[in-house]
């Protein structure tokens, strides 16, 4: 058989980027990216010039449909390859960031009456402007005692999920609510551009909507009665098509999109999944005990495991989420790199600054390198990493920064060190809280930009968690994920893998670099972590809720 | 009767300054200042090239004697005086510095024999060589459950004060020890260079030196044997002349002084005083219940009041130290400009150390600047202002910074605005302190540059203090303080006065600014230093104790 190829379209915030995979071991021939015309709406609407409320975010999904058109004949043409060698298509996306759509598709916000009207726009993952209604669906949830959603998000609803956003719309455009036949999530409205189908991706439904896969439930019926009465059906009658499994097609190429974006008609079309999920399939997620880390402005960790346990404090639990017969257990840090942005953005002084521009290095860079160059302790200062508030175990977006410890000898490179410690302090304590929880850890993954680019921080990360850290080699582990998904979704005898086990195995990127833990510096940080989960528990459960009184004081 | 005029010089860290005044209304004719030519000797003793330990700090003695020669003939010059109407002399100093001297007044660094030997020179006040034996001294304080130094220390012995520093010089230097005759303090010293008396002022005595006015006791001679035997008959041997009162001469101008430095022969030189304690009259105390503060890098609290009352953490108290009849406490903050020109210099970003620059200001003023643009609450911060330990009520060089309500929002001047708040709200402490152990406060006097020159600062220190805070247009309330002190040891008949309340009724420097206290303001300020007690406490007092932690993994 000649070589096979998948094809993945990885879309994020402000841009989707296409890779065509070699199914026999992953490898990426060529990559193809496109930006959004629009980008992220929000300060004016585009189509009226209505400012928008500051903590709106939209999408306009046109923006998806042009990438579609040039990311897709783009990555083809880039990789040389005869398109008849393509075997099948995955694709991600940021979620939950859904639109309000006609039955055949159409996008409410495509036609003249609602082309003005902001919330028949895409609401992009980010868009805050719900977040009251979130704050609303946790207080009535909490009053009735419900448990619906105990399992998918540890039993708090997030503004950035499905439901608040849709409140948001019944309650301020009520005319948009009613005309539109369906509400869909764009990861389904893309793949639905190449299979003309409006089936939905299970791990999407899950995280964001609430599905059960038990029952096939989402949010009873009599608690969005009690929201508002127009929402009670909004589960039955908005939402079409079936849920759809990691690993299986949602549908497969028509022969009108065969015609505009020059793929073979007929190959399959996996279920939509959402960006981390399917990246750690390219990271080589396996087995019960990998977990896996995005490292970026914030960073998302995933844990796989064979049993469920009522984890506190976790961001959800799929099961079947990333591979068949595992539970996958999500968890994360709200801030990462941007606290290090901030650090070189806001006290980093002139003469720091000069030194870097000599150096021909960033701000960030000297102070890193500066950072790097003191020993585990030395800087005499500890922080708590909140400074864009907590996801992880306490998860309350009240909490607040915290550092201690300063001097007149205190200088900036010693904050960031404490930063960056903070960070790894902060992922040593959900570590902790899975394995307090009965839940084994056996490897660290770590993707992105700091692990492949900053030995320092992942030595740190190493020497504070006491375990290795594997680094993987990938730059776009969700584009990739997605070739493996649809490497798994086409099945061996079209040339790719009849599991998804399989198709991980054969196209995981490899790691790069591992770090071991220093037995000395574990020591030293293991005494500065005893002192930091003292400090965690005290501000973060409710002891001292001096946090959350600055911000009413603040107003 | 002529115009009559006294002179004060004020020996501070770096540099002396003398003043004349007409002791009718206080006003300075003319001042003059001289550098010491040695500074502070904290690097290389200049007699060897030998390097210093980190925490040292001397000075030379030679440079008081060039400090006399050139500004007591400077200002009477510049003043353009008949020198014969000068009719009394006065001098403070820094203390506790002093020095190892012979009978006849020589200092032994003097000596070819001993001038290469760095514990023969003078120990500048903040040389904190001799801290582990404060510390020692303390441990053995405690254990033998004494009661010695409660009184004038607040049963603390500092590494600053004159015992600690001398047991060091035992240990270290035991040659020096046996050859020097006496230890005199240098304020004493440059006294007996006009007088040729090695009489010892009353109050630095008391604060330093551990005097006790009611038996004329220093230190249990078993304690001090305990210490080393050598130091069993310390003050018995090494201790000479008086101890001289406020108020009274220490001695007159002899012949040979006279010659010198152009003084009048036979006029009286007030006893040897503390900076802050002399300055107090400068700048009017005279009344049980009147404060005032020195604001400076650190600040020192002074309040009079008719009783004595054992008042916990507070630095010290001396019968008659500043008004005969009254009792003098001393508190103050460890840090308080210092704070402010760590943040300039620390965490000051390129783009504001550019805005400086335009607007032509200095980096502190531009922050101060942005600072006072918010409002109470508004940076969403609060610190704990212990950035160099504490010295008010907590007693505490061990105690570190803490800064709590970081968001990816915070800005340098939110953390400014923050480290003055923590100021005043240490201030409110010790004040608050004193009201509990039942001492009133009727007036808040503030001298200094920050008083003179930020209004806003002085307008926050009213608003969080909740009483008005009346400015001293004093700039150098030490020699002026020095002045009427000589007038008062003149005597009326002489052209001064019969006591130090009159001297200071008719010298002392009018007040230039009143702030009031904002009542809106006052009410935020109080929510947040409800919140500042709190973790003043929960830091402070031991519950934990992880400030102290982090120094011992720093090591």
């Amino acid at each position: 058989m000649s070589k096979k190829y998948t094809l993945g379209v990885d879309f994020g915030t402000l841009s989707g980027r296409a890779v065509i995979a070699d199914t026999s071991d992953g490898r990426e021939l060529a990559s193809c990216t496109a930006e959004y015309a629009h980008a992220v709406i929000d300060e004016y609407l585009p189509s009226s010039g209505e400012k928008l409320p500051a903590s709106w975010a939209l999408e306009d999904p046109r923006d998806f449909l042009d990438t579609l058109k040039t990311v897709i004949p783009g990555v083809i043409r880039e990789a040389g390859i005869d398109p008849r060698d393509i075997i099948g298509v995955g694709m991600d996306f940021t979620c939950s960031t859904f639109l309000p759509i006609r039955k055949d598709g159409t996008p409410l916000c495509f036609e003249d009456r609602f082309a003005k009207e902001k919330h028949a726009y895409c609401k992009l993952w980010k868009h805050h402007g719900a977040q009251k209604y979130a704050d609303k669906i946790n207080e009535i949830y909490k009053k009735r005692g419900d448990t619906w959603m105990d399992g998918n998000f540890s039993g708090k609803m997030s503004g950035e999920f499905f439901l608040p956003k849709v409140w948001e719309t019944v309650e301020c455009a009520p005319d948009v609510y009613r005309e539109s036949d369906l509400f869909i999530e764009a990861a389904d409205w893309v793949n639905f551009q190449l299979t003309g189908r409006l089936n939905r991706g299970y791990v999407i439904s899950s995280i964001k909507e609430c599905y059960h896969k038990a029952d096939g439930t989402y949010v009873p019926k009599d608690f969005l009665e009690a929201l508002n009465p127009s929402l009670s059906d909004l589960f039955e009658k908005k939402f079409a098509g079936d849920i759809v499994m990691p690993g299986k097609a949602c549908g497969y190429v028509t022969k009108e999109a065969s015609a505009i974006y020059g793929l073979p008609e007929g190959i399959p079309v996996a279920a939509s999944m959402p960006d981390a999920h399917v990246g750690g399939l390219a990271i080589g997620l396996k087995n019960a005990g990998d977990m896996f880390g995005i490292f970026g402005t914030s960073n998302c960790y995933f844990l796989m495991s064979r049993e469920y346990v009522q984890v506190p404090g976790i961001m959800g639990c799929v099961p079947d989420g990333i591979m068949p017969g595992y539970f996958s257990y999500e968890s994360g840090l709200s801030c990462f790199g941007d606290h290090f942005a901030w650090a070189a953005e806001k006290i980093c002084p002139a003469d720091y600054a000069e030194e870097a521009k000599s150096l021909g290095i960033s701000n960030l860079q000297l102070l890193i390198k500066k950072a790097a160059a003191l020993n585990p302790g030395e800087s005499g200062l500890l922080a708590l990493d909140w400074w864009n508030g907590n996801r992880n175990i306490l998860v309350n977006s009240e909490l607040t920064g915290m550092l201690i410890g300063m001097s007149l000898q205190t200088k900036p490179e010693h904050i960031m060190r404490a930063l960056i410690e903070a960070t790894a302090f902060g992922t040593r304590i959900i570590l902790d809280n899975f394995r307090e929880h009965g839940i084994d850890i056996n490897r660290f993954i770590a993707a992105g930009g700091v692990p492949r680019k900053d030995p320092f921080t992942m030595q740190l990360f190493s020497d504070v968690l006491g375990m290795p850290i594997e680094v993987s080699s990938t730059k776009q582990a969700g584009a990739l994920g997605d070739a493996i998904h649809a490497a798994a979704v086409a099945g061996k005898a079209a040339g790719g893998y009849d599991s998804i086990d399989e198709a991980v195995e054969a196209m995981k990127v490899p790691v790069c670099a591992e770090y071991r833990p220093c037995a000395e510096a574990h020591k030293v940080y293991s005494k500065l972590y005893d002192e930091y989960r003292r400090l965690h528990d005290y501000f973060g459960r409710g002891e001292n809720d001096v946090m959350a009184k600055l911000r009413q004081i603040h107003g």
